[in-house]
């Protein structure tokens, strides 16, 4: 379904980078769960570019809720955010009309909507839009973590800087990244992702990284064999972030070297409740969740928006060009993409446990 | 949708491994389709367990198409297909009933079915539905060939001998794909992988692999922004193939790693025709295809079940225990799950096809 | 979607009138559900053409249950029931290939289908395939009923001939209903329909009516405001019965003479409990249950096979003609079709229901 | 899908009778199409409450297109548009917040929403939540006419005053409908409905109606036999609009009284087109259009909001009680719920015809 997702939890999205407004429609949440605007500007502002690492475009992300909640609760109707734009230079982009920028959905977008397409900015292709799904999870992250259930994504790597693993202090982990601009659980490495992405920026090039999430809390026997695995749910979810090209599962790629021997995951009671030693699974077998962590990473492609002249296509001269970026741009979205990872982790999350124990669950004791 | 997939083309699925039948109902498949049963015949034996390398059941696959041909074609509405259950041992399970195998869905499918489910030999989520799934592809490759629209799967890598790359001959390539067993491009190797799967099966153990699939054929224009990109409904189909835990598109994880002017691929015209000098997007731009070849490749990890002892829990007495299976099972997986590939993935695009072209799209001039 | 129905539990039916099979694969009914063949095979004789008033043709609805019933059980997984077709009489129809049926779907069929079609004896179109969805209903009925829901449909009105409306004693009334073919409350009123019955067939004729089903035991808050209201959803499946062009909930047409002081109901508390001193809105008030009875009636067209010369086209030659129908046919399917909207409308009940309250509803205390 | 409907284009509408703002979003609508802000406000000053007849509450309705459309034309991406409330006299009803009003929702909401609903003139179940419909209708209804499709409602029937039957020159008489505040075909009875309805809110009473619907330019061969047809379709979105509570088909429920040789519809040629002499099926056979007006008719409850002392029960103190309304109300809402039957069948249609011949299709040549 184009622009909606989820089947008992849903968002719709809409917006383009230089219109009026994006936002969002969010159907499913059960009635009562608290909205606190403060939380959903916190995501907000750790998705929003900001610093050297980041496009010049400010964006002030002032949203407004038009609809679905009252006295501060969500009512159990659809919440609409709406998040005006600002600070839009359209004409950065009208000169360029016609170049198809690499690697950016202006080609396909021509072949798909004809030259009706808002070009400006990527239009409904852009980043921008996922601020509404920002403010989505805004409202979804706080009551799922109510209900014991935690999200966190960490940079695993970006312009080649690696971070540690999670430890067996998750829930505290996973709490801090949320205070962090750059989301790694060793501080030290911090600095030198921005370094690097620093680098590549003032050499008009931009970087990739790796983004890798648990969700812990969740209990086991959620999920489907077919065709609504958590895995299926989740990716094709995810697949939606501009920039996500690789999504794997527990020990996901890796496990196409081991032996069956290393790459099981031994069951086994600790204090009464089951756990597996090895975690190489994901959390999830056969589609369904198994009580362990869920864990996934997501392979974020460098921007492709470059301050280097490229060859590429005049789409209405039909001939070959060169094409000079000179937008603003990202040199990386690593950092930002992470909190749009969380939050439609959350939503898809919050779908699957709602469609299991029904449409009060979000909130029930 | 649980056992239902696809939004104008639609496969349903039902069964279990030592049930009566296992099948798929095909919907939204245009009227007017030619049916060749041996085509289908085809597909299910490159399927089908054979050999050293394969389990020792022997699946005869005999299919009844129940409904939706009339006169060898297409009738336009639903297809069903059944293949019946044959050589099942399900003694074989009945000791072994409250044994979690590591890694299988034998627990989850307990917490989420509370002793219900049909356990001998996986039940519904056995590997052998996805028989059901090849059948469904046996009609609609054929009917996407006619089209222009070629898939291939080869074996990148199994039990760590890696297979070559395509060539600039891709047609033929993926036409030959469907003569073999082991499906690589490089016939030398195939030799290598099954060495490797007998070695590790004579140590009881299981091997894992690499499967890379090529879509060549469709125009650009295909596939949503969001949330319905071709990444997000082929990898949420292809996340239901058991022992898939990784999907990656174009260049996949290794974009992580490069510059934005590495990874980029510069538009060209060549012929008068769009081309992209390189394919790191794996022919998909925001969600949509740029009529270069669809490329992804699918994380296959060994098959969970082992002739080895292994710790696990009684889910019966609540207590750990060690589990020594004795039932049929293969050492490796990837040389079959290769067509499922196919099938899945030619029901995914002829499903996105339909929406975008109409409900004759499949069978129109 | 297309021949898929439900949201959190779904039918999925195939087959032709005179093809291999027909059946449903019936998805998402809680693991743990008894299934009663018997009772199935009940619901198959209410529906079943049998005596004067019914087609000729003998069905005898042997059924197999293909998947998703172990031990007497649902799995939780799908169920797929197939019905093997008998005693088909396929020259009957290919005389009359080309000439199009007035207000059947063979004009309409060879529109959408280009001629492909399977023509004989309505194909896909049959009222023969609502067998299936009767069969669906054997399982889903029975455990409604222990969860304190039943539902009932009674023959209104058919050729001229009312029954009485629903007495106080409505859960004893609609029990009875089960155990007779000539679903009426009056018994009295059952021979004279019979006879208007058979002497429109003596005519070569056809009749009609109307039939009204209520349902009792849904609590309220059940349902949607917007876009799947109770009376939204039960419609929906409702139009899919052939020959029922007409739904009305409540007072239904008839609320549209009244004052609003005529058509409220008012709401009083009557032993703590929340009633409504009339039940006008047919137990819906803003697409939700109130928990008063549901109350809808579906007006049923007259069977459109004849006995008597009629004039219409033959589709191939393009040309006006007269068509005189000999194959076998109903003067007469109401007092079939009421099976058939009490399966639907427990199907129906049922998904909605498991949306509300999750997948383990069905069989949870 | 509670809040979204429609498979290939879409609406998902939000908002509350006294929240900030009601609105839609439209997914799927073909790239290019005009956008003509006059007309969407034309018809929303068809549904617009005015004069003695209406609820004296002043609906602006200025909208706000926030995403969709460029340079005044479909881009192809999800249109937004924002009606902003005004004139909220929310006080009116904070008196009166737990007094069940007899045939609202505001029990049934309770019942779903655990009181969390925003109660206040209805919320999300209000009908000025249609608004938001016809807005969205406001872009289709004009495209479908380039299309040579047209829809017309008017009142058959409304407070026990009749209008008279479509007469051959159907294409203006639809046109002529737009132009009038009560859809009439003979002007001569509109005076009559207006007095009889003022008559009634004289009285602090209310009355309903019978709406019936055309739309011409269908051609043969759209919608599914299961369960998309053309009936379940469109009675599914149009159950959505408050106070309906019927929906029949071509001869609808007097069918049920005609003997099959009175029902069947003869085909013919006719100028070498396929007609039927009669139309009792309402254009539609075996659920799919067969070129000839589809016709129906909706059932339009009275408003249930009266000035007359009700019986009722106080949801907070749980006793009975009595409810005397005071908030601004219709004593009619046939005449603004016309254009509402016209907007949700506009895009109902449209969602048919773009599943069935693509994507581009409400914008192609």
């Amino acid at each position: 379904m184009k622009n909606t997702f989820g089947n008992n939890v849903s968002v719709t999205i809409f917006g383009e980078s230089h219109g009026n407004a994006i936002g969002v429609v969010i159907d499913g949440i059960a009635p009562g769960v608290e909205v606190d605007r403060e939380y959903i500007n916190k995501l907000l502002e750790l998705r929003r570019p900001s610093g050297a690492i980041s496009t010049a475009r400010r964006e002030g992300d002032e949203f407004v809720i038009e609809s679905g909640v009252f006295e501060g609760k969500t009512t159990g109707t659809p919440i609409c955010i709406l998040i005006p734009n600002e600070d839009t230079r359209s004409k950065d982009y009208s000169a360029t009309r016609w170049l198809a920028r690499p690697s950016h959905a202006d080609y396909t977008a021509n072949c798909k909507y004809h030259g009706y397409e808002d070009y400006r900015g990527g239009g409904h292709f852009s980043g921008r839009i996922t601020a509404a799904l920002v403010a989505a999870g805004g409202i979804i992250i706080p009551a799922l973590n109510k209900k014991g259930i935690k999200i966190g994504t960490h940079i695993k790597k970006c312009a080649g800087v690696c971070d540690r693993d999670f430890s067996e202090n998750i829930y505290d982990e996973i709490d801090s990244l949320y205070d962090k601009k750059i989301a790694v659980l060793d501080d030290s490495v911090a600095d030198r992702m921005t370094d690097a992405i620093t680098q590549a920026k003032k050499e008009g090039n931009s970087v990739g990284g790796v983004l890798e999430t648990v969700v812990v809390g969740v209990n086991a026997g959620v999920g489907e064999p077919w065709f609504d695995t958590v895995e299926g749910l989740l990716s094709h979810a995810l697949f939606s972030i501009p920039a996500i090209k690789g999504v794997e599962f527990g020990a996901g790629f890796s496990l196409s070297d081991m032996y069956g021997s290393e790459a099981n995951d031994a069951f086994a009671y600790e204090n009464d409740r089951v756990i597996t030693k090895t975690n190489n699974s994901g959390g999830i077998n056969g589609g369904i969740t198994n009580g362990m962590p869920i864990v996934f990473r997501c392979a974020v492609r460098p921007t492709p928006t470059l301050s280097i002249e490229q060859n590429t296509i005049d789409m209405s001269k039909k001939e070959n060009a060169v094409l000079m970026s000179k937008g603003r741009h990202d040199p990386c979205i690593v950092h930002r993409a992470r909190i749009v990872v969380d939050c439609i982790t959350a939503l898809t999350i919050c779908d699957m446990m709602t469609g299991r124990y029904g449409t009060d669950w979000l909130n029930s004791l």
